[in-house]
């Protein structure tokens, strides 16, 4: 497995673009992007378990019934949520797109992001479609990523090479995450483009089951958003044997699946709004999976655990406080809690007590921008891993006036 | 029922007082209270559900275990959880404060509160019990509040008079809230205090049931603290027959405490930690009473629409995914969402979608000091209110760096 360039467009058949179309007012800020296959593609998706959806999940779901897509559209600046005219302006976005590529708007499926509630003016789209279109490039993949940036600071793409029966596959994608990140079922919006064969059902089956571990292990700010999608295409042009059932093959691609999905969730939760710092808690000795998940995921929820982090002091209290109100069944007295970054590891409780550390030290490790929080559970051998970030100054001031 | 001064020591035959002994290095911050009854007291407590709880609550349990306490020793700048010997210490607070008072240690209830999984030293507690409890006094409420305060920026008291078959009743109390307050069953620390006559059992009846609507509806930051205890003493110094039974002076008992819990829980939600206002959300036509508080406590958690009403921003999408994500089932085709305070009240959103407003009168709305969200739910006749606060830089700022 290598990783490569490329983000959407490193697999064979794949051409992005992204433009400003004028849904934002910042004319610098790219608001429209379009990832297409020159063929039809298996196409799987997971969305949101918010009760509140955006339209454009509504109309996605509906166009991949057929488990088959040519392309995405997905603007930024505006969620298209709750807006009495959603679904028809999404599905106007599928047959303007339709349209101008040549093909049917069953084909397309959309997203939106951005601002819940405000509606959203299909003119600028209309008239951004055809420069849209025309841009696409199989070196679009930046493009895109930054047209579905909303508070962003940075841009999250990858992708990888690998190899199915003899043949080079490449599976890449983009994503943008930011706030509103308490991923439940599904995830903020992530695309993901590979050109190995694989059947719509096992397509599916790969993605539902990865995100398990991925994308739904992630936490910014315990907010479940409206409009969190993850799409993968499939469009089979390495020209590998389609992958249709469980097997060697199935796992090579989950591999590499869950090597982009990982990387993406680290760049999500490594660029949550207003972060400074990468929380990673990994939980190990569980008696099972579920009970590892639940206390990983409390862990990089907890406000103040978060804060502390910001603040790179070591009040590990706050890590138990969290373990205890995560909803698991775990022996408090049996927690063992360690802080580990690239300046060393340390060990702050054992047992369910404190143990004696150097503070200085702990603040040198608290003190990088990734962090590992390691708790041990000393109850069995599930381990699982989840992912967030520091909650800062920043966090309040973007979020304090996110309108204007 | 009539508003009086007087807090815990309101009622007849109570005393209180607080003092520094130095387990904060502050002095001008007090660290030790003491409440004490003349009497023997009908006693009832609830505590965290948090599976790490502290140790001064295990020994509480076992000394209320009979019904019946004397008095209750508390301190601040240390919560005495996840330390080796916290029951031991928490036992010893007991023994220096019956040894003082010429009681039994089983009728002393004993809480902390503060930093978790240091040390707890007895040495300053053992050289403060003297002047705590000569210092006792009927006006000594006020110093017990400063004493069990942490980073709370008000002080948070209240008591009330009503009458019992013929005779004046007084119940008051005290509270420390600021962080860590999501309470789970129980909550914070509050001490509440009465004359009224009630068996043990029904005082636990009574408190049990009041905190399901009080307490447990407050959120500051989502954390369930390890060392939340309310607990309520009723020494029947007021004269009044015994309530041993459901029944109209049961009603009126519980009316009472309604009274001074609600007031408690806005003082505690409106002293959040770095708070600038109080959030109240009021749920009407919820199909039943789970609903209502559901999502009543949901929006009162996310911290986007904390941070948004912090910025005066009418951002109601936030309410919504609020309600989306809170795991209440509600049609979100038949919500409806306004912002009421002083200034006015406004309608920002009518059947799950926007309606044209006045930004600039919204703005107005959200920039008073207490804000009412209310939320319809159109399905039915249950309603339920919550409290929290605003999301601000100073929460960060007070949890970045708690221990120093």
């Amino acid at each position: 497995m290598k990783l490569i360039e490329g983000g959407v467009c490193a697999a064979k058949g794949f051409k992005a673009s992204g433009i400003h179309c004028g849904i934002r007012k910042n004319h610098s800020k790219k608001d429209l992007a379009l990832i297409v296959s020159d063929v039809p593609a298996s196409g799987a998706a997971v969305y949101t378990q918010n009760l509140v959806k955006g339209a454009p999940l509504e109309v996605t779901k509906k166009h991949l019934a057929n488990g088959k897509a040519k392309a995405l559209i997905c603007n930024s600046g505006n969620a298209n949520t709750c807006n009495a005219n959603g679904i028809e302006i999404a599905e106007a976005m599928c047959e303007l797109t339709a349209k101008a590529l040549g093909t049917e708007p069953g084909d397309i499926l959309v997203a939106s992001t951005g601002v819940i509630g405000q509606p959203l003016d299909i003119d600028p789209i209309q008239a951004g479609i055809g420069p849209l279109v025309s841009s696409l490039s199989s070196s679009g993949s930046s493009d895109a990523c930054e047209g579905i940036m909303t508070t962003d600071t940075k841009k999250k793409e990858i992708a990888v090479e690998f190899e199915l029966n003899g043949k080079i596959c490449h599976l890449g994608g983009i994503a943008k995450g930011s706030g509103m990140i308490h991923p439940n079922m599904a995830t903020m919006l992530v695309f993901l483009t590979t050109d190995a064969a694989v059947s719509p059902s096992m397509l599916q089956k790969a993605l539902s089951t990865d995100i398990q571990n991925t994308f739904n292990m992630i936490s910014v700010d315990g907010d479940t958003s409206t409009n969190d999608m993850v799409v993968l295409l499939a469009n089979g042009l390495s020209g590998n044997k389609e992958i249709t059932e469980d097997g060697e093959d199935f796992k090579v691609f989950m591999k590499a699946l869950n090597t982009v999905t990982v990387h993406l969730c680290r760049a999500i939760a490594g660029d949550g709004e207003g972060a400074t710092k990468l929380l990673e808690c990994t939980v190990s000795g569980a008696k099972d999976l579920q009970t590892a998940k639940t206390v990983a995921k409390s862990v990089i929820s907890s406000s103040l655990t978060k804060a502390a982090m910001f603040g790179a002091d070591a009040n590990w209290g706050r890590v138990l406080c969290a373990i205890g109100y995560s909803g698991a069944d775990v022996d408090v007295k049996s927690v063992g809690v360690s802080f580990k970054s690239e300046a060393g590891c340390i060990e702050v409780c054992r047992n369910g007590s404190g143990v004696p550390f150097s503070e200085e030290f702990a603040s040198e490790i608290l003190s990088k921008e990734e962090i590992d929080i390691l708790v041990t559970l000393g109850e069995g051998n599930a381990c699982a891993s989840a992912w967030g970030c520091d909650l800062t100054y920043e966090y309040v001031k973007i979020n304090g006036d996110y309108r204007t």
